[in-house]
This record gives C-alpha cells, sequence and structure tokens, in this order.
C-alpha cells in the first residue's frame, strides 16, 4: 500500500503530519514524501522543514495521495503544472485521492472535484465553490467516491483515522487510535465558526489576512497567483 | 517568546508537530527546532525528515523548551548527556518545560521529574515511576509548577492549546483551535486503554514491541541504551 504524501514551500506541516502519523500504522504501508525534488521544504511558519524523498515522476502509481493545504501558497501550487497534471494522471489508478485543509482546492485546480461534494479550511469554503465543488461546511470528513477531503489541520488525523478504517477495518483503526494516544481533549470548544464567539472568529480572519507569521517577502505573491489560478481554471470552464 | 522544540533521529513526528502548529500562533513567537547540529534528522518511521534550525549551544535561553517521544529511541536520547545536561541548564530560566509522550523519559533522565506527578504514553507509565516521578495516567495533561508532561503522541496539540491559554488568554486560545479547526471528531473512540477492548490494547502492545516499522539495525540499541540510561540514573539517584 504505497502512500504519496506531497510536500511543497509553504504548506501547513500538521496537514500531512497528523495523517501521515496514523496512515504509516496501515498494514504493508509504505509511505513516501512527494514533491518537485527531494530535498527539504520550507512549511508556512518558514521555519519547519520537512524533506521530500520522491520526486514526482518517480511516483507514477500511488496507492493513496494525500495533498496538504497552506495559508499562503494554495494558489502557487494551485498554478503549479507539474503537481496538477501529476495529480490528474495518478488519480486514474489510486484506490484512495485525499486532501487536508485548501489541499481540496490544489485538487479542484487539477479538475478532480468538478460538481463533488467537498470540503476544506472554514475560511476558504467559498472559493471551493468558485472553482466548482459543492463545499459540505459542516461535516468534517467528505466523500465523493474514491475523493476524500478534509477540513482545516487538524481534520486530517480524523481523516486519516477514517481511511485506515475502510482499508484495515474497525479495530486496526482503533488499534492505530491507541497507539497515538487520540483521545482529544482540547480544553476550549471553539474549533469550528459553529462553535466560536464573533470576536474570536474576526481575529481569526485578521490573522489569516495577515499572514503575519510568514517571511513578509511571500506575501504580495499569493493573492497574485492564487487570481491568476482562479482565472486561468475559471476560463478553461467556460466561466469567466 | 522563544519556544524551543528538540528534535532527534527516531523522535515521533506530531509529538513535536502538533504542539508546534498551536504555540508558533503565540503573539511574538519565535519558534526554533533544537538538536545535536543543524540539519535532517530522520523521525521513528525512517521516512519523515524534519529539520534542526539550531544547535543546543546556539540556544541558551529559550522561554518554553518542548521535548518530544520516540518508540524506539526515547532511551537513546535519555543516555544523550548533551541534551540532558542542556534541558537541566535551560530549564533554570524557562518559562515553560514541557514533553509529549514519552519525552518525560528524557525529563526524568535529566533529573527533572523526581518526586513529581507526570505522565507520558499510556504504555510507558511503569518506566516513569522507576525513574522517580509519578505517573497520572487518568490526566492528559499533568501540571507540576512550571513543567507540563502531555500523554501519548496526540496529546501533544491539547498541551500545546493548553499552554497558550495559560500565556495569552482564553480568547487568543480558542482564536487559534478555530485557526487550525481543531474540532476533533474521531470515527472511533479506542483513544486511551480505558476505553479501547482487550484484543485492541493487545494488538497495540504487540505493534509497540515489534516496532516493525522501524529499521531493523535499530532494535537491538534502544533495550541496552534504556537499561544503560535507567542504572546510570537509578546509580546516581543512590536507588541501584
Amino acid at each position: 500500500m504505497q502512500i504519496a504524501i506531497v510536500l511543497y514551500p509553504g504548506m501547513t506541516a500538521l496537514d500531512a503530519v497528523g495523517p501521515y502519523e496514523v496512515l504509516r500504522l496501515l498494514p504493508d504501508a509504505e509511505v513516501r514524501f512527494v514533491g518537485a525534488a527531494p530535498g527539504p521544504v520550507v512549511t508556512d511558519s518558514g521555519v519547519l522543514f520537512l524533506g521530500v524523498t520522491h520526486s514526482y515522476p518517480e511516483t507514477p502509481n500511488p496507492d493513496i495521495v494525500l495533498v496538504p493545504g497552506s495559508g499562503p501558497r494554495t494558489a502557487t501550487e494551485m498554478a503549479d503544472q507539474q503537481l496538477t497534471d501529476w495529480l490528474r494522471r495518478v488519480h486514474e489508478t489510486t484506490r484512495w485521492t485525499t486532501s487536508v485543509c485548501t489541499g481540496s482546492m490544489i485538487l479542484a485546480a487539477a479538475g478532480l472535484l468538478d460538481g463533488l461534494p467537498a470540503t476544506t479550511h472554514w475560511a476558504v469554503q467559498p472559493g471551493l465553490a468558485a472553482m466548482g465543488a459543492k463545499p459540505q461546511r459542516a461535516q468534517r470528513i467528505v466523500r465523493a467516491g474514491k475523493i476524500v477531503t478534509a477540513a482545516g489541520v487538524a481534520a486530517g488525523i480524523d481523516l486519516g483515522l477514517w481511511l485506515v478504517g475502510e482499508i484495515a477495518g474497525r479495530q486496526h483503526a482503533e488499534m492505530v487510535q491507541l497507539f497515538i494516544e487520540y483521545d482529544p481533549q482540547p480544553p476550549y470548544d471553539a474549533g469550528h465558526p459553529s462553535k466560536a464567539s464573533k470576536t474570536v472568529i474576526d481575529h481569526a480572519k485578521t490573522l489569516l489576512r495577515r499572514q503575519a507569521f510568514n517571511p513578509s517577502e511571500l506575501r504580495a505573491i499569493p493573492t497574485i497567483a492564487w487570481q491568476r489560478a482562479l482565472k486561468k481554471f475559471r476560463t478553461r470552464k467556460g466561466l469567466a
């Protein structure tokens, strides 16, 4: 069971590392980290480096693909034709094609979510609709055939566990849950806009806009690239 | 607010990346990844590489220290005098000294948990008692003054969120929780031995013993190093 987790500069680390820690405990799991070229990529914090082990061409037939999201760089990746071409190609033979957070925007940019129910980070749901998918904002994990999309960042752990259950059965999934002691007890209950106060939601939106924790030189690029990718995609779909 | 997250070969990635994704959203956070030398370390899966950004000597005064755990390599790190010396030294001036999973065994090896309530992965609680701490197996996060230890792997996210609340207040913590959409909805409920069936617990213990997903050449080392570290520690404490 080959599991290809995509890594790219500016991605959100937990989107990938959460499901990785679960999926690697599948029976006969062969996990690999796939990207433009083997070597380090820096995540959205600018300080955490993760390592790509295999290039896209070295990974023609993964059983599972997982695409993580990003605050500032989703649009750049949506416009990365090497990635979107690879996703379209491997999707033909995957058992599961999956995403966490804004990773679903990249699946959408590859044309894989047209007219399908899907989800993403709560703040990006309108973007997903603009890309031609049908956002399901109340669901943490959305399945459409063999495509499974998860909500923001931490939802990737739930996605991973759900997948293990589908592939290896309930007992194995429970073993994995126990192994990583995934018995969540958050000290607050504000993890979804339906549960958070207006002040907290506004605060989060401001931080999302500012992306103050990202290297300043990256700040201007995403908006432009996002617009460009969106325009290109919509033109291709006859929507623009 | 300097946050030093320790990385070492054979560690469990989510132990570090879970709390990292939370703590980096503290106001004025300066996160760094600290280890023996800057560069990649390979985690317990043998396939995921994380990058050390700063050496121990380059990090003499962190405000927060976080030590992740490991399946096979905890004992090796317990015996790593460069790490334990550094932990003892920086602990004198930290605001918070913290651990996830078997990271508490490393804090214990540094002599920081003597007689204190603490926790670790459910399967390692007896080891923590042998090291002189007082295991609190029913608690997911255990505070003893400025030392805070968390249970296994996924508990690091709860630890991070709790810390953000202590440092920056409830509203900021809720914002962080919403930002990373930490609204856990695991499809199973077996994340703690008190909730899992005997079959599932036995299955997890077998996997923990086999560590089948680790490079085979590492398997023999930890047991010896673990015994050596334990003996050394107990001799130092007049227990052996």
